[in-house]
C-alpha cells in the first residue's frame, strides 16, 4: 500500500475511534483532528457508505435544523466475542458500542480437538446471532480467547500444555468462508488482562494474574498486550519459589509456583490431609465455610504467589495487579497475604503506587477482553482497510 | 496546542527522522510519507531555515543540475552525551548523525552532591565543546545517565541508594541559562540498554543486565525504555534467590541477588576466604589469572543471576539479554552458567529465540545510549516544537 493510502487509513481509524469514544458531531471531529471541514466530511461520508458509522437526526426544534448525531453503526454491524476454556465456551454477540445483545455459556471439552470444538462454537454463535436478530453477514470481527499459547499475528495455537490436538492449528482458518470478518485469537489470560485494563482508565501498566487450576498472567502496557518475542510472555506458572525443591511440577522441573500454590496444588494438599476435595471449587467452598486447614493452605499459597509477584513488581513496576481466576472469589483470604509478601520484598519506590486488587469483571473478564479486541481491530487502520476493500 | 499544530510537528518529526535514517532526496521523502512535493518542500525548507537540516549540492555533471543531498545539519548543531557514574564522568560531544567529535572521562565523586558534580561536568563539557570547535549555542540536546532512579519526565533524582545529596534534585534545572537545549536525564542502566538496543536492529525486546558493584537492568521494548509506574522498573537487585536467607542485604532484607551475586558480594566472599581483593577489579584480575577459588565464586554468582533471569524470561519473553557492567569482561566464565540456568528453568517456548550475550558496546554503552536519547528527543515532535519556538 502507498504511504498516502496508509495515511488515509490512519485518518479514518482516528475518526472512527473518536466516534467510538463519544464524539457525535462533525464539528467535534474537525476540532479534534485539525482536518478541514471538507476533509472530515469526505471521510465521514466514506465510513457511512461503508456501513461503519451512521448519522441520525434528532427532533427538530424552533431554532432550526438540529445537528445530526454520529455514532457507530448498530443496525447491520456486530462483533462476536468468545472465551474458550478447558470445559466451557462463553460466546457473546455485541454492538460496536459495547452493548451485549446475546450471550451464553456451554460446556465443552477442549480436548475434543479444534474441529469438534469450533464446530460447536459455530453452532452456538449461529443461535446467538439469530437470538440477537443479526445474520452472519453483519459480523464485523470475532475475538477469541483460548486456554493456551497463541501466535497472535496468525491466530495459531503453539505447543499448548492442555488443548489436545490443537498444536499448530490456525484458528482463523476455521472461520474462513463462514464469516467475512477478521478473527483475532489470543491467549485467554491476555484477553482477561485487556478486559480489566479497559475498565481501569487510570492504569498504565497492568498485570492480570489468573489463579485457577494453573497460574498465569497477562501483561498490558499503554493499551497493548505485551506478548514478548515468541508470544510466551506472562507464563509465570513455572517460576521457582524458594523452599520447595522437593515438589515435582508437571513441566518436569521442581519448585514451580504452579506446583506449589495453584488451585490444583492446594486441592492435592488438602486431599492428602484427608479433606473431601476433588476440584478447586471444593476448596473454595471449604474456605468459605471457614475450614481452618483449607484457609491455612490458601494463605500459604497466597504467600508463595506474593513472593513471585514481588519479583515481578521489582522488575516491571506495574501500577495495578489484578487477581482473577476460579480462586479469586477467595480474595479476602488471598489479597492480604499477597499484598504482605509484595510490600515485604519489593522496593518502596516500586510499591509506592501499586494497587493489588481482585478482578472487577470476574468471569466476564475474558469475554469482555475478546469483545474489546474485536472492536479495537475493527477500528484500526488494518480493520478499516478490510472494510473499504470488502464492500 | 491545536491538533493541526500537532499534526504539523508529527510530519516535521517524521521527515527529520527519515533524513536521520538515510533519506537524502526530497523525492524519497515524497515516496515515504505520501505527502505532495509541495508539502514536503514547505516542511523541508522550514527545517532548513530552523537549522536542523542542510541541503548540499554535489558536483555538476554533463547531464545537468545534480540533485541536492539532504542531511542533518552539522555545522552549527551538536548533542552532548553524559555518562555519570559513582566515580567517573564520561562526556561526549557528537554530531546529530552520530559522529563523536570529542570525548573524555574524568574521575569524580558522586557523593560530592549535585552542584559540585554538575559544575565540574559543565567545565568538562565546555572544554570538549572548545576542542570540537562548537560554542554552547550549538548544543541542541543533552542526554545524561545517572547512577540512581530518575523521574524521567522531569529529570528528578528520586531516593537514590548512592548519590548522597541528590534526592529530589532536578538535574535539568542546573543547565537552564547555561544551554538553550533540552536535558534528558535517565538512570544509567536505562541509557545503556538503549545504547545496546540501537546497535541490535533485529531485536524487539531487550534486557540489559548490569553486574558491577550492584545488579540492575534496563528494559527496552519497541525502541522505548520501559520505566513502569514510578520509574522503578528494572530494579532487579533485590529479587530474592533461593537458599540464601542467611545473607543480609544493605536494603534490610535477606537473600537479595545483589547481596549474593554482585561484584561486591563476590569480592567480600573472596576476601573472607583470605584472597587479596579490595574491589571488583581485583576479582576480575584473579579470574583472568585462573585462580580456581575466584572462578568458582564467579560461576556460583552467575548461576544465581541466571536463576533470576530465568524468572524474567518466563514473565517477559525477551529476544535478547545483554550482560554488561564491570564484571562483563568475565563473560566467558559468566555466560555459560547464566545460559545454563535460564535454559534449565524457563519454558522452552520462552527460550526458543532468546540470545544471551555480552555487551557489544562495553563501557561505551551508557554514553552511546545518552547520545541516542538526545538525538531521539531532538527529532521528536516535542524537540521540533522547541526548535520552531526558539529560533
Amino acid at each position: 500500500m502507498s504511504a498516502a493510502g496508509e495515511r488515509q487509513l490512519t485518518a479514518l481509524s482516528e475518526l472512527a475511534g473518536l466516534v467510538a469514544g463519544g464524539a457525535t458531531r462533525r464539528s467535534q471531529l474537525v476540532t479534534a483532528t485539525g482536518l478541514s471541514r471538507a476533509a472530515v466530511a469526505q471521510r465521514v461520508d466514506l465510513l457511512i457508505t461503508k456501513g461503519l458509522l451512521v448519522e441520525t437526526g434528532t427532533v427538530a426544534t424552533e431554532r432550526g435544523r438540529p445537528p445530526l448525531a454520529l455514532q457507530l453503526a448498530s443496525d447491520a454491524s456486530v462483533v462476536c466475542a468468545v472465551d474458550l476454556g478447558a470445559t466451557h465456551s462463553t460466546v457473546a454477540v455485541a454492538g460496536l458500542g459495547g452493548t451485549v445483545l446475546a450471550e451464553a455459556t456451554e460446556e465443552i471439552d477442549i480436548d475434543d480437538g479444534p474441529e469438534a470444538v469450533l464446530s460447536r462454537l459455530h453452532e452456538q454463535l449461529g443461535r446467538l446471532l439469530a437470538e440477537a436478530g443479526h445474520p452472519a453477514s453483519h459480523v464485523r470481527a470475532i475475538g477469541i480467547g483460548v486456554p493456551g499459547p497463541v501466535e497472535a499475528s496468525t491466530g495459531t495455537v503453539i505447543r499448548p500444555p492442555i488443548m489436545r490436538g490443537w498444536d499448530g492449528y490456525r484458528v482463523p482458518a476455521f472461520f474462513e468462508g463462514r464469516y467475512d470478518a477478521p478473527v483475532l485469537v489470543d491467549n485467554d489470560v491476555n484477553m482477561m488482562a485487556l478486559g480489566e485494563y479497559a475498565h481501569r482508565p487510570a492504569t498504565a501498566h497492568l498485570l492480570y494474574v489468573k489463579v485457577g487450576t494453573g497460574i498465569g498472567c497477562g501483561i498490558v502496557s499503554g493499551g497493548s498486550v505485551h506478548r514478548g518475542a515468541t508470544g510466551a510472555a506472562g507464563d509465570i506458572g513455572h517460576i521457582r519459589v524458594p523452599g520447595h525443591d522437593d515438589v515435582l511440577c508437571h513441566c518436569g522441573n521442581t519448585g514451580c509456583v504452579e506446583a506449589v500454590a495453584s488451585g490444583a496444588a492446594v486441592t492435592a494438599t488438602l486431599r492428602e490431609a484427608g479433606l473431601p476435595v476433588e476440584h478447586v471449587a471444593d476448596v473454595v467452598r471449604l474456605v468459605q465455610a471457614g475450614d481452618p486447614t483449607a484457609r491455612r493452605q490458601v494463605r500459604l499459597a497466597a504467600q508463595r504467589i506474593g513472593d513471585v509477584l514481588a519479583s515481578l513488581v521489582s522488575f516491571w513496576n506495574p501500577d495495578a495487579i489484578v487477581l482473577g481466576g476460579s480462586i479469586a472469589s477467595l480474595h479476602d483470604d488471598l489479597l492480604a497475604d499477597i499484598r504482605a509478601a509484595v510490600y515485604r520484598r519489593a522496593l518502596p519506590l516500586a510499591t509506592r503506587t501499586v494497587a493489588i486488587e481482585a478482578t472487577i469483571l470476574g468471569r466476564r473478564a475474558g469475554i469482555e477482553g475478546a469483545r474489546r479486541r474485536a472492536v479495537q481491530h475493527l477500528l484500526s487502520p488494518e480493520g478499516i482497510a478490510r472494510i473499504l476493500a470488502a464492500r
